[in-house]
C-alpha cells in the first residue's frame, strides 16, 4: 500500500502516520516529491484499518497494491484452474458447452433439448426451476419438480446437470439433483447465499452482475473459495450502459482480463446478454474467439410456447449450425497463454 | 399494447395476429401506415403471452401501454402513500430523518449516535447489524446482538430502528428488535428474500440496485406490495456509471421521476452515494431540494475509529449543521404536487 | 407514430389531436383500451412538430415507429453496401484490414510499418497526422508532413491512407494525401465537421462517440450521406461504462444489431477499446467472429519508443500472428445474411 | 508518479528502470515489499514518456500522483476564481442564473423571454443560433441573425449574451454579438475548437460531455486556459447511464467534486439533462443546494410553439416561482468553503 499525502504536508502528520504504522509492525519508507510526500508500506496490512489510516490529517489517498481477494487471484494458480466434474473437465484445452431452455417446463421438452445438445456435444444441461423475475407475476419456475426431470433427461444422455439456486432454503433439496450450482446475476453479492453455497460441496457457476466490477465479481468469488470450494467458474453475461439495442452489453473484454487477474475458468453466456436469438451465434461466437472456456446457451425445441425468455432461446437447428461454426473457428485461436 | 408489424407484412401474417388476439377475447384495432401495420390490443392481457406474440411471424416488435407493476403505480394511489409508523408519519408533509452509524459497534457509540440524532430531530435510528461487504474478510457485523444494542438505545430517546436484513434465516429473530426492514442494494432483486419479507408484517426500505433501472425498482417493490404489505418506501443510494470521483452517482433526477411513476415514499441515502463525508452535506441538501421525503445519513461520534466505510461517516456536529440547514431550506421548496 | 393518451383523457382532449392530425393532412386511427386511448398517426409525418404534439393537453407519450434517419437505414439498400476504393473491395465478403501506428512519426517507422502490415495482407494504412489529446501538454501530432510520409508509404507498398481529420480547416490540405477520411470518437457529434467531410467526394470511417447510442450514431451517419456522400463505413471502438479495467468497454453487440439496422459496413478499432496490446488479439477475433467487415489495428515498429499511446500498438510480430489465427477463423464464420 | 512491479521482478528490470530515471534527472526511491517492489519517482517528470516506462520489462503499473491539468486545478488558485463580465460577478457569493429559449426563433420570442428573466433577476439570455441536432433532418439555428436578435433584446434589458459556438469558423462574426462562448456537450472534446476560443479573449462556458469523467472534463478545460483564457466556467448537464426515464441523468455529486478540484465556476443545465419540464425546478434547486454556481435554464414564452427541445422549456411563470423557491432557500445553504 501507498499513502499519498496532501501537499504541503505538516512533518508532525507524516510522524503520526510513521507512528500507527509501526505499531503495526509495518515499515514505512517516505519519499518526499517537490509536490507531495508519499509513503510506501512493507508488510502484513491485515490488521492494519484502511479506512482509519485514510481518515488521518494530511492524508490525501491510499493507492492498494494487492487485491483485496486472494484464493481467486491469478497468482494463487499461475497455470490457471482445471477440474474435472464427472468425466468433463472445465478450464482444460476445450471449451465445455452447456445448453437448455431458459426454463423447465416439462419432460418433453427437457428430453428433446438434451437429446438436441447431447448430439452437438454439449455436456451440461441447463434450465432453470427457480427463476428470478422482474415482475412477481411472471411465471416462477417449477421447482423441485424442474430438477428432477432435468435430472432424468440428463441421465438418460450422459449430461451434467447445472441449475440456478435462488434460496439457501433450497440447497439441500437441490443438491440431490444436481451437479453444478449456478448463481444469478441478481444474487451475484447476495453474500450470505455465497457463503452458504461455499458449503454444499458442488462446484459453482458465479454469474457477474449487471453492476458488479470485475474487481467486486472476484470478491464474490472469493466468498465461496473461501469457504472451501474450489471448484468455481464465472460466468459474463453483459453488464448494464446506456445502450438499449440489446438486453445488457456482452462485456467481450472481460474475458481476456479474466484471465490476467485470475485463475477460475471464464465462461460467456450470450443469450441473457442478446435478449433475441438472431444475436446469440455472432455473441457466441465471439466468446470462443476471445478465449472463453466455455459457453451457456439457451435452446428451446419450440421457442415461441416458451413459458419466459422465448425471445432469445436457440432453435436445435439453429444450436446445431452455431456449434459447426464453433469447432472449426477453435484450432485457429491461440488458448490464452498462462500469465506470469 | 401495441404490435407494429415488420414492413410489408403479408395479410396472412397480420390474420394470424388477429386469430390469435381473438381466441385470447381481445379486440384488435389495424391501422395500416404507408410503411408498416400497426395492430392495437383492448380488453384484458393477463393471460396473453407477450413473448409467444412477439415470435410470430410478421411482428417487428411489441410496445406495452401499461407497465408490469400495478400496486406499486402511481395510479392505485393517485395521491400518494402517507403513513405511521409508531407516531412517525412517513411520505407527509416533512421528511423524515434517518440516521446512525454505518455499523452497530458497541454500546457507548449506539448510544452515543442515538442522542445526537434525536437531538437534531431525527426519528430513526440506522445501523448495520448483518454487513454485505465486497470482501469477506472485512467486518461481518454484530448479528442479533447489534440489533439488542440498536432497540435499547433506540428506546431511550424515542426512535425507531431501521436495520438491512441480509437473508430469510435473520428474519423472524430480527423482527423481535427492528421497526423497519431495510433491503440492501445488493439485495435489491433477490426475489425470495423480497417475498418472506413481504410476509412478516413489517414496513420496508428498499434501496435501489446500482444497475436497477426505476422501473425494474418498482418490479422488486412489487414482490413486496403483492404480498400484502404495502408500508414500502424506496432508498435511492446511487447507480453505477463511468465516473469514479465519488463512489455513486446519486441519481437526482430519480426522485421526481419516482413522485410520477409510484405513490410510495421516496428516499435518498447520501452517504453510500458518497463514500466519504466531504461530500454528503451538499447530496443530502440537494436530495430534500429536489422533493426527497426523507434522509439516511450515516453518523458517526468519531468516524476514524468506525469499523467499516470509516470515510463516509459524518461526525455529530456536521449532522447538527446540517440539519439546521435542510429545516430551514425546507420553507421553500414546494412539496411536489400529487399527479393526475 | 403513435400517440398514447393520458387515463381517463377526456374526449376534447382527443379531439384536438385528431384536428392537429388533420391539418398535417395525417389521418388518425383511434383505439379505446380499457384504461387508455391510443391514436395511431397514417400519412407524411414530415411536417409535424413531435414536440409540439406531445405538449397538448392528454398526451402521456409518443412512440415513434419509423427512426429518424433514412439513408443510413437498413431499408434503403436491403443488401448492405459494397463499394470499392481504389481496388479494395469494403463491406464485401471478405473483411479489408486497416493497420498502422497510432501516430506518424518518421518516414523510418511508416515505411516499415507499411511493409509489415503490407505482407500480412493489410489493404489501408492507418496513422495519425492530427491527434486529439486529452491533455494539451501531449504530442499533437506532425500534421500535413505526416500525411505526406503516410502517402509516400502507402504507395511504395500499394496501400491506401485513412487519417483522421479534427478540423474543417484541414480537409483541402489533407484530401491531396489521404483516401479515407477518419472521423474520431470525441468529433463524431460535431455536426458541422460532418456536414463539411460530406461535401469533400472522399469515403468517411465514422468512429463511435464514447456515449453514443447506436441510433446516435446513425444520426451522425445521416450528416454525412444526406451530403451525398455515401460510402460512410462505421467504427465501433468502445463505450465509457463503469468498467475500469481496460479503456473503453467494446461494445460487440453492436456489429450484429448495427448488421439489421443499416447497410453501412461496420469496422471494429479492438486497440482503442483495449487500451494495451495484450487485449488486442482476443478483441480482434471477437469482432471478426461477430461478423465485422474489417479491423483497425495499431502496429509499431517498437510499441516502448512510440510517441502516443505506447501501450496499445501491437508489434509486427504480433500482428502476423492475430492475421494468421484470423484468415483460418474466417472460412467458418457464416457471413451474416441480409436482412428483410 | 510511482511505479508498480511485477511479483518477483528480477534485479535487472529494477535497475533498468533506475537508469531511464536518472538520464531523466528524476531521482527513484526504492520500497521493497513483501510481495512487490515500488519505486517512487521525485523530480521534473514533464520530458518523461509514462508510456514507454510502462512498456519496460517487470512494470505492472504505474500510478500518477499529479493531474495532467495544471492551470484548471484547485491549487493554482485555491481561494476559487471570481471574476467580472460587465458587471456580473461569476464564482462569487450569489450564484448567477442564465435563462433563455432552446433556440431563438424571432424578435417577439425572445424580447419576451428575456424581459420575463430580467425581471426575476437572471443576468444573462442564453439561445441558440447553431443548433447541433442529432437529426440533420432538424431545425438547426438561425445563425448570425439570431445572434443580433439576443443582442438586441440583452441590451434592451441589461442583459449578457451566451450562446453555443460549434465551428471555428463562425467565431469571429459570434464574437461581435455575445458575451459568452458556450462550448455543448457534444463538441467537449473538440480540441481544434477549444483551442481557437481559447484565443478570442471571450470567456467560456464548458459543458461536460455525455461520457466524460471530470478528469477528462479539466484536460478540455485545460486547452483553454494553456491559450491564455482564464475566465472558463464548467456546466454540467447530465451523463450518459442506463437509466432511460429522463434524457441524461445529471451528476449533482459531480458539483462539489468539482469544488475540491478545480477553482473554475460550476453551473448546471437541469434543462438538457431532464429533458422535459416537470423535472426542471427539482433539479434546479438540487444543483443550488449542492452548490452550483448557477443555472442555465430554458425558458420559452410558449413551450408548445418552439421549434425545438419545446418539451424541455419552462414556461415563464414556472421560472418566476422556481426563482422564488430558490432565492429563499440560498440564505441557508452554506457556500462550498476554499479547500486547502
Amino acid at each position: 500500500m501507498i499513502i499519498i499525502m496532501k501537499p504541503k504536508v505538516r512533518q508532525s502528520d507524516v510522524d503520526n502516520i510513521v507512528s500507527i504504522l509501526e505499531t503495526h509492525d509495518l515499515v514505512p519508507h517516505i519519499s518526499e516529491g517537490t509536490f507531495r510526500t508519499i509513503i510506501g508500506v512493507v508488510g502484513d496490512k491485515t490488521k492494519l484499518d484502511t479506512d482509519h489510516l485514510s481518515l488521518q490529517p494530511g492524508v490525501e489517498r491510499l493507492v492498494p497494491i494487492l487485491s483485496s481477494y486472494k484464493l481467486a487471484g491469478r497468482s494463487f494458480k499461475p497455470e490457471g484452474s482445471v477440474f474435472s466434474i464427472g468425466d468433463v473437465e472445465f478450464g482444460g484445452s476445450s471449451p465445455v458447452q452447456i445448453a437448455g431452455p431458459c426454463a423447465v417446463e416439462s419432460y418433453d421438452q427437457i428430453f428433446t433439448v438434451a437429446k438436441v445438445i447431447s448430439d452437438c456435444g454439449a455436456k451440461v444441461l441447463r434450465g432453470g426451476a427457480y427463476k428470478p423475475r422482474t415482475s412477481p407475476y411472471s411465471f416462477q419456475g417449477l421447482g423441485v419438480a424442474g430438477l428432477q426431470m432435468m435430472r432424468e433427461a440428463a441421465d438418460a444422455f450422459g449430461l451434467l446437470v447445472i441449475s440456478e439456486i435462488t434460496s439457501e432454503y433450497d440447497l439441500d433439496e437441490a443438491a440431490k439433483y444436481i451437479d453444478i450450482v449456478q448463481v444469478g446475476a441478481r444474487n451475484a453479492q447476495n453474500f450470505r447465499l455465497l457463503a452458504a453455497i461455499g458449503k454444499i460441496k458442488l462446484p459453482v457457476m458465479l454469474k457477474r452482475g449487471m453492476a458488479m466490477s470485475i474487481e467486486e465479481w472476484l470478491g464474490s468469488a472469493e466468498y465461496i473459495l473461501s469457504e472451501g470450494e474450489y471448484r468455481v467458474m464465472l460466468c459474463e453475461r453483459g453488464i448494464s450502459t446506456f445502450e438499449t439495442a440489446y438486453r445488457s452489453t456482452l462485456d467481450i473484454g472481460a474475458i481476456p482480463v479474466l484471465k490476467e487477474k485470475t485463475h477460475l475458468p471464464v465462461f460467456v453466456d450470450p443469450s441473457h446478454a442478446a435478449g433475441r436469438a438472431a444475436l446469440v451465434p455472432p455473441l457466441a461466437r465471439a466468446a470462443i474467439a476471445a478465449g472463453a472456456d466455455g459457453l451457456l446457451v439457451e435452446v428451446h425445441p419450440n421457442p415461441p410456447e416458451a413459458k419466459s425468455d422465448a425471445a432469445q432461446q436457440l432453435r436445435p437447428e439453429a444450436y446445431v449450425e452455431l456449434m459447426r461454426q464453433i469447432n472449426g473457428m477453435l484450432q485457429y485461436i491461440e488458448k490464452v497463454k498462462n500469465h506470469d
